[in-house]
């Protein structure tokens, strides 16, 4: 097979705001080869991905990413390594090529796994594919009344374990603290309580640190992104403060080598892996043979869609002893709608990335249109992307 | 102050190839703020560098760059600092910006600089400025003959320093050994002979090892971005394998904690900083002042127009012992002639940073029109950008 075709569509809820939910817009790639189509999300700002894919050359390491992928053959895993590789060296000085490339190398993954009946995780290297025990991820209440409410939700709606982030965490010590036992008090004493702090105490280890008392009481299990994503040393010294608590990072990475660094230099005890990000499946494998044997937790890093949330599971379907995975409970509808099927938890709270073949997941055309945003860009009166038919 | 606007202009050659020529194509930035007007460059791929600052937002943490810059206050340093740490934590998710704020906040300072009549390396901290000796920058040639005849030219134009890279570099042990001493013998025995291997070897240190013995004998100063960027473990790796010669990069980092982790996990000896893309000037002061204490040698990566150079050479203007400096030689006439005044080696062979307020140098408008790309972004039917009159 050659690659036919790349197309990206930009969908967006009518109003964007400043709240952490990624689900409020999408950046969706069909990838067609050989009579066949694969999807894919890119977990990134789609004007500037669309871009990236297009974009004159500047230079012989400044190519856009279509200068490793259209053409190409793909016929098994060994082709979607050699464009990455090709890629990682046309594209090495364009910064937002990961970001694009990261949804084109997973609906190549789906297109195979179509092409051979098989679902992506075996194509990956799985045997077998292990339940997940899903997070709530949601975002702190204005309040810890609120954060309080938010929890006994999460935990009624049979939720064994819930994530809080973002603001307003890192406002005031007090407030904090008072947000950290609402969220246990909200999830009752058996939820696996986890904590996202969103970066916002950028480098500022005594800062992060003076939460240590109430996450060791509340018994988080981790403490996410206390630091700049790029601040291993912030991350190791943490890491020499904590009991109980584990550290948790590694979203940001967008080749696999930043997240082996954030474990061997930040020494981070669970790493969170963007498909949408890093490069795709494979990278995001990677991270997780790297992990595993060092006594990491693997973990996905997902907040949009389904298709996003199979994607992000495939990496580590056959590992069974991580069972914890990112879980986005608060989609916007425009996240629901994209996709005919969703991945729900079972009776006993578990969810199973698809057992069907490539990712398992439909797209819905519909949804495309119906929250699709137009997008032109011309360069010297040239059209260099114009959004396609979702037909 | 205010910043009142922020104009991007895109310029390129009429024919674009893949030769590692960075001054193919530019990425100018003009910023207004209280009458005055400041000149910066992205060393970066354009159009994903504009949009990324007029998207729209996806998130919180995925803003265009214009929200943490368009009506700022710019009173002084303090201010571009601020607007730094907003921008790094509203666009945490959104790759492309750091590559796009780097152009702004170049021109923030040459803005700075004019508003004060003092330069930009005086607002940075430093008290003086001292000459630098630039090395010529070349690409190998395509067989060591070229390449023999290069480094006569390079020296007989008077340079004590020339660098020779990437293709065919790494094609074969044989050619590259062959190589080596066509840049040795073309140079003369005097010359400072520099190699960069623009990543060929990815992670194969025994492949850029292979090489070592011909750089010895040949007396290479350093030797450059011979792995990935990120592959700190094959780079400190290799600097167990150097007798003289030391091992350089840095070029790729897009913050100061990717520069400050080569120097601590990859033991570079030479730490190669791009202002056009590492978030500007202050960035890569702090590395510069974060190198030296640890013995390790602050250079340039400067490979596009003089406005770049001028930047790049601020943040280590002051450092004395800092002496070599990355000076374009085989520009494209583009970059030639969108800059009024040049810099120039003196009889000495040095070049020295403008003493002039800001950087120094002055933009042709008309080489803006000249070589200038119209661009236009349409999102869902409305114009996001359009290129502004360079008047």
């Amino acid at each position: 097979m050659k690659i036919e075709s790349v197309d990206f569509f930009y969908l967006s809820m009518p109003e964007v705001t400043t709240e952490g939910d990624g689900s409020q817009d999408a950046l969706v790639v069909r990838v067609a080869a050989g009579g066949h189509v694969g999807w894919g999300e890119c977990e990134a700002a789609p004007l500037p991905s669309i871009a990236a894919f297009i974009c004159p050359m500047s230079h012989g390491a400044c190519r856009p990413v279509s200068d490793s992928v259209l053409g190409q053959r793909l016929d098994g895993p060994d082709d979607i390594l050699r464009m990455s590789a090709t890629l990682a060296y046309n594209s090495m000085d364009l910064l937002q090529a990961a970001h694009t490339w990261s949804g084109i190398e997973v609906a190549m993954w789906d297109l195979l796994g179509q092409v051979r009946g098989e679902p992506s995780w075996k194509l990956l290297g799985y045997d077998a594919a292990y339940p997940k025990l899903p997070y709530a991820s949601v975002l702190f209440g204005a309040d810890p009344q609120a954060t309080f409410r938010r929890g006994q939700e999460m935990r009624g709606r049979g939720f064994r374990a819930a994530k809080f982030g973002w603001a307003p965490f890192g406002d005031s010590l007090e407030g904090d603290i008072a947000q950290l036992d609402a969220a246990r008090e909200g999830l009752g004493p058996d939820g696996i309580l986890l904590i996202d702090a969103g970066q916002i105490f950028g480098e500022d280890v005594e800062a992060a640190a003076a939460r240590l008392d109430a996450m060791e009481r509340n018994r988080v299990t981790f403490f996410e992104e206390p630091f700049h994503g790029s601040a291993y040393k912030a991350y190791s010294a943490l890491r020499d403060r904590v009991k109980t608590v584990n550290t948790a990072g590694g979203e940001a990475a967008h080749n696999r080598h930043m997240a082996e660094h954030l474990i061997d230099f930040g020494r981070v005890g669970y790493i969170q892996i963007d498909c949408g990000r890093i490069g795709g499946l494979w990278p995001a494998k990677q991270v997780a043979d790297y992990a595993a044997p060092r006594g990491v937790t693997y973990i996905n890093h997902t907040f949009t869609s389904n298709l996003a949330l199979s994607a992000s599971m495939q990496p580590f379907a056959g590992l069974r002893d991580h069972v914890i995975c990112e879980f986005p409970t608060t989609l916007k509808q425009l996240a629901v709608d994209m996709t005919r099927n969703h991945i729900v938890p079972d009776a006993n709270g578990e969810i199973h990335v698809p057992d069907a073949p490539g990712l398992g997941i439909e797209i819905d055309p519909d949804a495309l249109v119906r929250y699709g945003q137009e997008v032109e860009i011309k360069v010297g009166g040239k059209v260099l992307f114009s959004t396609a038919s979702a037909a």
